[in-house]
């Protein structure tokens, strides 16, 4: 949370980037709700025709006279085969994106750009902060990550003592992911939606399966935990994780 | 944070557990805050003739009719070797810590057992979690882990997209290290202490060390970053990491 130094601090904003938690808006920290709180314009990505979760999560706390600045992905969910040029378009959105809030910046506004979980754990707000940490006063405040909240739903101790915890995206090829979970000691599988099956597959094949825990939007209104051979491949979500937690040590 | 079912629950407290964050008393979130004003008890763990870091993180906030149960760790830093029984008097001090906090559950009181960072991410709360959760009604609230905190004080996206992190511990073999490191995309090492110069051999010895950043304290008030190279290796803490975040994205 050093603050990286301003360009011209006499004109231009503050840039927050809020960790916002998982998705219960008490899991926003003290500290994330005063700089919320405190900025004029609140920046979220949304997906088309979404309000988006990290929005929905904090909205209980913000005030009407606060600026919204919405920054709606212009692709969600798997990304369509070339000859659409994927990471061309991201790349221009992520860019056009940052334009957007460092005029707010410029002219002087501190501007909170929200985050589900923390933002610079997988989060989007790091193509904000690769943009614009060097140009303007920036601050990030840490935020529950989705890792963490997971394992609290769903009662589990995720690591003990030395164990090692390996964190990886479901959008991995499948042997890939084989290859590393086998070796693993504790893992989270994050990214899941349409890979679920593809990563149940190999939570199987590696005899897992009793250990491998599921949960879908952890501490949402919505939240649903269900036993992985009951889960169907074809509704789950994006926010959604599995979780290998260590083996209980045997001390207790 | 779903409940566990209590044995007994007109008579019985509630056990807490509380994830008060990293150091930086505003990093508590909002949930263990109320939670942490509702308890009567508040236990923790604390080092011989310590006051302990979660207790002195959220000091500011208790009251004083709240009464301290600090559970005192009867060994800390390096297990001093055989004959002593390391493992068997850690073993018989969970057992004890629990049957302390169990005393007051009992008696209807509520019990906040506070944690660094997150309880469940190589928190001793999960020690009596594993002893009590089970006997009493139960609620883990999560927190801001040390991972994701040290990377906002270092001021550094930690991992983009589908890379992996690894998360592990100084105190393992160097050999084990040297593997998991060298397969790694982004990692956090944590508990080094003396063991840093051990891990730093290792970050060296694999090409990491442009892009590895250290951090002791992070968010607390005696936080310090260092050039890995600079870090005096007989004056690390315990409470310490090292990144070595993810490479940052092309389309940046
Ligand atoms: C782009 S990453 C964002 C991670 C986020 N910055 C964090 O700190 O947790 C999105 C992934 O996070 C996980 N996720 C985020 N919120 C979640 C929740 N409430 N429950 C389960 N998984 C969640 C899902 O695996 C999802 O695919
Ligand atoms: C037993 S683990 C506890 C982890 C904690 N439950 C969490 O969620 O971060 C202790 C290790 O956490 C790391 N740690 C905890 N707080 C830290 C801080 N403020 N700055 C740097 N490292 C910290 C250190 O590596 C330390 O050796």
């Amino acid at each position: 949370m050093v603050q990286t130094k301003p360009k011209d601090p006499e004109k231009s904003g503050r840039l927050f980037g809020l960790g916002v938690g998982p998705g219960d808006p008490e899991l926003i920290t003290v500290k994330a709700l005063r700089r919320l709180r405190e900025s004029e314009v609140i920046a979220y990505y949304a997906g088309p025709r979404k309000r988006g979760n990290a929005l929905t999560s904090i909205e209980s706390w913000l005030r009407e006279d606060q600026q919204r600045l919405p920054l709606i992905y212009p692709v969600t969910g798997r990304p369509p085969p070339p000859p659409f040029d994927y990471e061309g378009t991201m790349r221009a959105f992520y860019d056009a994106s940052a334009e957007r809030v460092a005029e707010h910046l410029r002219a002087g506004r501190d501007v909170a750009a929200l985050c589900e979980g923390d933002p610079l754990f997988y989060g989007s707000f790091m193509y904000l902060h690769d943009r614009l940490a060097d140009r303007f006063e920036t601050e990030v405040v840490p935020g529950v990550c989705s890792v963490v909240a997971s394992a609290s739903v769903l009662q589990t101790p995720l690591v003990y003592r030395d164990q090692t915890l390996l964190v990886l995206a479901g959008t991995l090829p499948e042997a890939d992911l084989e290859r590393m979970l086998a070796n693993a000691q504790a893992a989270a599988i994050m990214k899941l939606g349409s890979n679920f099956e593809k990563v149940r597959r190999v939570i199987m094949a590696l005899g897992l399966g009793d250990r491998a825990l599921y949960v879908e939007r952890a501490t949402m209104t919505n939240e649903q935990i269900r036993p992985l051979a009951e889960v169907d491949p074809t509704q789950v979500p994006y926010f959604s994780m599995i979780l290998v937690p260590g083996e209980r040590w045997q001390a207790a």
